[in-house]
């Protein structure tokens, strides 16, 4: 690859991908590589939030939970979600939050193993995960234990006594991917069930989950699939547990007749069962005209654009900012990462707020790891240069020695 | 009382509340009387999701959990609905749903009386608060039961074996409110826990939980709040719970330091620890612009307010639609109903689809209950008095004859 501007322009008119972007509100004179956070808004998004709020909520009222098919939204998306995560229709429901979804999967597929006391989990994981599994296995007592082992601690750790092996694909520190095939089928190989958080996957990177034999999964749609600020997550449940793995939070959207009022809770068949209350027919709607625009291509030519993104985002790091002080953290084969590239120095608190001020947004987490998400659909092969070049010039002019970018006190 | 179109459009004329009227967008030509199920659209509510959408979100993305303060709207939307329920600051967050808030509440008030088993509820009750703590009970095992009572065997009911005392306090079929202040006595008396339903309350009664020193309570922001469609639901846990009772959905959001992203969970000490995953900002957002309205008057001067139409409408249709065959199931003491009444025909559905085609929008609940909710914010007593002279219209025409106003099958 040459790294030059020239050659990045060249990569944008060639990208397939391109005229997607016009399906995104993005705030002029900003290049925004925190879509691994919150994804940009789509262009749709406002006037359908119009649409919701004035004509169908407004206007036709309680009519709409059926003449605008918002009592269907968490299947109807779901299914669309399906679509891109490797899932049959009838598989995935839009619904609650991602640790809700979690709770619920994990409490089910325990009832799988009614044998097996141990969930297996990385300690390194996006802490929530952890602390719903916490909460789950105090709640249930009974000798249930976490037991944290990292990914190449793995394979030691799942053994007979394992009911289930809980992953995030992708890690919301490195971007380092896991391989979901290999894990669960060393999963299934000790008896163990499956269930894939996929929060820092879905949208960014390809996935197999039925090629793969998943059992479980839970998503975020606020992140890569640009659903809107804290929109509702998804839960995927395979085909084969439907029927048989019970969720606890048995509210009557899970009900197989939610509409006959009846005193005793009646399992939905499918995956409705993962539905318990009213969901907010707003953030469904929001989040499915984010959906949407995926549906316009597909998974395989955005993981492309993604490996070549983060491909020259690390190349022009190294090339560029050698000498810097900066460590790459994300894993150098593109295989083995999502659509996110950390970056670790010693100063990088006060280097992110300098570069947010120049108008490239990314984030930082403590103690030293800069994040920078590469969202194929919306950014371009020259925002990638652009993002390096700033990066540079605040390293140069050391502008991130300005008192006003130093760190007052530990985020809380 | 005069009963007569005059009267009422008097009694609208003395409406300390009728120039709330106006932050209100109702669909023209309608009278619309089922806000009990989901409340009219503030004309605010267009504008702020535009905000949202628009700016915070498609301008100012990630920064605007902080700069728009949506990383604390459970709180200041939950201290707003605290003043309209009688709690302190600090003892309300707006967050999830019904259904999964309950299971939270549940799950917390069992823990403050490990060696008691049984939950005491209606079986009556809207069925998805029976479906949660059976959820529940069939998940903990352990000889942990619900035993049913109807509000005339509460009392017997309550005993030394019962743990938690769950119930609804404004019914969702029939409109009857029950006795907060006693049976809450009746509960602690037995040394149970006191949680409340006030999905059909909130907005509508006037409550005083800490002066009931009420526990736990749930309620819904979707129906005389006005927050929208599925709008996030409410909870509150008594100030002398928190730090002790703890709920098991243990998400970040719930966390002493969430941005610490430590590897174990440690609650918060408040009732943040009711909180769990991420919440939809727009949702949240849309709530807090239907709660402000409810800042501008008092829940006294709505709960005034809603007795006065309840009893109009009531006696209306004893004067007007005597020997046509109405029952009132909804008790005339008014202080023993909340602000719906529920009337009770061989012909309800075909009637109330009839009284929806003249612009009059109340529900059905099989297989005989035609339900009226009274929005104290945005209806007139001239509303009460066209309703009933538009039910009487459908009634003398026989106009719920038609094949088209017929039930063809069950509704599932």
């Amino acid at each position: 690859m040459t790294h030059s501007r020239e050659h990045c322009l060249q990569l944008d008119l060639k990208d397939p991908l391109k005229d997607l972007r016009e399906h995104f509100a993005l705030p002029e004179g900003e290049i925004y590589l925190d879509g691994n956070s919150l994804g940009a808004r789509p262009v749709q998004a406002l006037a359908r939030a119009q649409q919701v709020v004035e004509q169908e909520w407004g206007n036709r009222l309680i009519r709409s939970w059926n003449e605008a098919h918002w009592w269907d939204l968490p299947v109807t998306v779901g299914n669309k979600i399906g679509q891109l995560i490797g899932a049959n229709p009838g598989e995935v429901v839009l619904t609650d939050s991602i640790g809700i979804n979690l709770y619920k999967v994990l409490a089910a597929a325990l009832t799988l193993r009614p044998e097996r006391k141990v969930i297996v989990m990385e300690g390194s994981n996006f802490p929530t995960d952890n602390y719903i599994a916490t909460g789950l296995v105090e709640q249930l007592g009974d000798d249930y234990e976490i037991r944290y082992a990292e990914q190449e601690q793995l394979a030691a750790a799942i053994d007979d006594d394992v009911a289930i092996v809980c992953l995030t694909q992708v890690h919301y520190r490195t971007g380092r991917a896991l391989d979901m095939a290999a894990i669960t089928a060393l999963t299934h190989a000790a008896g163990a069930i499956s269930v894939w958080d996929l929060s820092h996957s879905a949208g960014a990177v390809q996935l197999a989950l039925n090629q793969c034999r998943v059992d479980f999964a839970v998503g975020c749609t606020y992140k890569y699939l640009n659903g809107g600020p804290g929109s509702p997550a998804f839960v995927f449940c395979a085909d084969r547990h439907h029927g048989k793995a019970m969720q606890p939070l048995t509210g009557w959207w899970g009900h197989a007749a939610p509409f006959d009022f009846e005193q005793d809770y009646r399992p939905a068949e499918g995956v409705r069962q993962m539905l318990c209350g009213t969901q907010s027919a707003i953030s469904m709607a929001l989040a499915e005209v984010g959906v949407d625009i995926f549906l316009k291509t597909d998974m395989a030519a955005i993981e492309s654009k993604s490996r070549a993104m983060t491909t020259l985002f690390i190349e022009l790091i190294e090339l560029r900012c050698d000498g810097l002080g900066f460590e790459i953290e994300t894993p150098r084969d593109p295989s083995r990462r999502g659509s996110q590239v950390a970056l670790s120095h010693a100063h990088g608190y006060a280097i992110i707020q300098a570069l947010i001020a120049r108008g490239v947004v990314g984030d930082f987490r403590a103690p030293t790891t800069l994040r920078f998400g590469f969202a194929p659909l919306y950014l371009s092969f020259l925002d990638v240069w652009e993002a390096v070049e700033q990066l540079l010039q605040v390293m140069t002019n050391e502008e991130w020695r300005e008192p006003k970018y130093q760190r007052r006190q530990p985020v809380t």
